[in-house]
């Protein structure tokens, strides 16, 4: 732990394949060495230009196959004077969240001279799949990505080739790549821990789709401040899936309402602790909440969360990029940035 | 107005170059007949193939100058089996009018098969022009710009060749273009009328910078409205500028404790407001708030808002645009989406 930046890096891992990673991919010398060709006959097959027997530059495509050769389209994109670009694939453009991040991703992208390419994939991995490749094939230089699905092997290719890719958020899946993410286990705990520290014992906790790396490390967390309070888990106080206000209106009603009612909610998503404070407020009972994440106006409303710097995940995901895209040979690793509890009074009210 | 659609198109203006235009923009036979050679020649030039005298090449250059010729890049990139693309330039990627905006933007792109390259001018219009123009060598098909200056004219050699562009929030400036926005006009009048309705006659205006149409357009509002009324502003409740905190918490603390303290303040934008309502808060005595743009948990706050359909601006712009990249020959419009008055309790609170 770093404590100037807030940073950790975990599990720095050694690359599967280091001969075809970011800085050392292959180049058109050594397709000609494998083709047995000179370096102007592949330029002609890699161009198009004509000249070439059909049979070299059969030779020639195979050899670019075998090695994963990719035209270096960004030195070509400077010689052509366009401009570099880099490809950012979000959950979704209009998440409040996402905001200070491709903010902070586009300002580093552009004191490198470079576009940023955005898209969301309204997480559904076959968009997540389709998006990203439609953005390698117009020849991204780089990739920012924050993914919904959980295997990224069908960016094995693309990678080899050059494309270098941070995954942010959450984890890429299947696959040795870069990500800079939350602690969201340890961001949980706290925030539960601090509920349990403030008297309540039946606290309950309503998260993202399970298949989302950040709702099952956040119910992780839960878990682990309860087991440590020594509390005993009623299941009816868990609720995992789809984040729009009616489910989660529902979840929250069932839990204050229900047999066994909970005095605390800890809320999985900025998404969540929106409706989750809605029902709060038509409710006669006073219940305590705490947020994951921070919200515009939480302050006025006296919203207790456990912050993550937005920005900082986006930065600190496009400067890791950058770095591979100026040649650093950097094993794939895994970069944590702290969260911080801001208690503003909904998490510090005692049980009813 | 069309009361389905709540859209109005005023100002349908003719084209001041209408051969120039979007469906019409000249051809390689135009080239050809003018620089009095083949086809073929002039496809040689384009694409740099041999062949072609450097008389020939030049006479062939000329005529691509003099008719602002462009080569037919979303035909070029549909052979290279590349995606096409449109840009978004928007002022800042972290605000969240601009979310949903987005999102809009790039759902109807995502429904033409279409990607979305995003970036933000920091409200500078030297950034703006450097963004756009940068757009422009990468070859996007279309453009939707939310403008930060005022002079467009260095866009019309491109629009000329053929890069369908639409404004969307603000109009383009000294040069005929499409325009999607809100009635920011009518919104801030009735915003003022409203509070007006409720007893006020000392209404502070606390807006953005005046070089930004909308600001300007809300002031224009505001001072309808009180002049409507018959009441005679003070300079002194007026106050434009930077949206962001300190600026703003200056303004609104100055009108509410200087010598004429207003009783009510029209806030001009969503930033405004949130910095308003944290000084409103933190002041003893009541005062009225309307605040153009709806904000997340206003409702809760009991903020009242003069709203406008962020993903309607988007999306109806970006509807625009393909029209014209699918050849729709239509003369610039300026249309103009309507606001929604949303009383939830402080612009309904009586004057002191």
């Amino acid at each position: 732990m770093d404590d100037r930046t807030g940073q950790r890096t975990v599990a720095e891992t050694a690359p599967r394949r280091p001969e075809n990673r970011y800085g050392n991919r292959p180049t058109m010398k050594d397709v000609a060495a494998r083709a047995g060709v000179g370096l102007k006959t592949v330029s002609r097959v890699v161009n198009g230009e004509p000249g070439v027997t059909p049979d070299t530059e059969r030779r020639v495509q195979e050899a670019i196959e075998a090695l994963g050769f990719r035209r270096n389209d960004s030195a070509r994109v400077l010689r052509k004077g366009r401009t570099a670009s880099i490809g950012l694939v979000l959950e979704d453009l209009a998440d409040p969240f996402y905001g200070p991040l491709s903010r902070a991703v586009e300002e580093v992208a552009r004191a490198h001279g470079a576009l940023l390419i955005n898209g969301s994939s309204a997480e559904d991995p076959d968009r997540e799949q389709e998006l990203v490749l439609a953005l390698c094939a117009r020849r991204v230089d780089g990739l920012v990505v924050i993914p919904a699905g959980d295997d990224h092997r069908y960016l094995e290719p693309e990678i080899a080739a050059g494309v270098a890719t941070v995954f942010v958020d959450r984890p890429a899946g299947k696959i040795d790549a870069d990500v800079v993410l939350s602690d969201s286990f340890g961001g949980a705990r706290d925030g539960v821990a601090h509920l349990i520290a403030h008297g309540h014992r039946r606290i309950g906790f309503i998260g993202d789709q399970p298949r989302i790396h950040t709702a099952i490390e956040r119910l992780r967390g839960y878990r682990a401040a309860m087991e440590d309070a020594g509390i005993e888990l009623s299941e009816s106080w868990v609720s995992l899936g789809a984040t729009g206000p009616e489910r989660v209106q529902a979840a929250a009603t069932a839990m204050i309402t229900g047999p066994e009612p909970v005095t605390a909610i800890f809320a999985g998503n900025n998404r969540v602790t929106v409706t989750v404070v809605r029902v709060l407020a038509d409710h006669e009972r006073p219940v305590a909440l705490v947020g994951f994440d921070d919200i515009e106006l939480a302050d006025l409303l006296g919203i207790t969360v456990v912050a993550q710097d937005a920005a900082a995940l986006g930065r600190t995901a496009a400067e890791r990029l950058f770095r591979h895209l100026d040649g650093a040979e950097e094993a794939p690793a895994r970069i944590e940035l702290r969260t911080a509890l801001i208690p503003r009074g909904s998490g510090e009210i005692p049980p009813a």
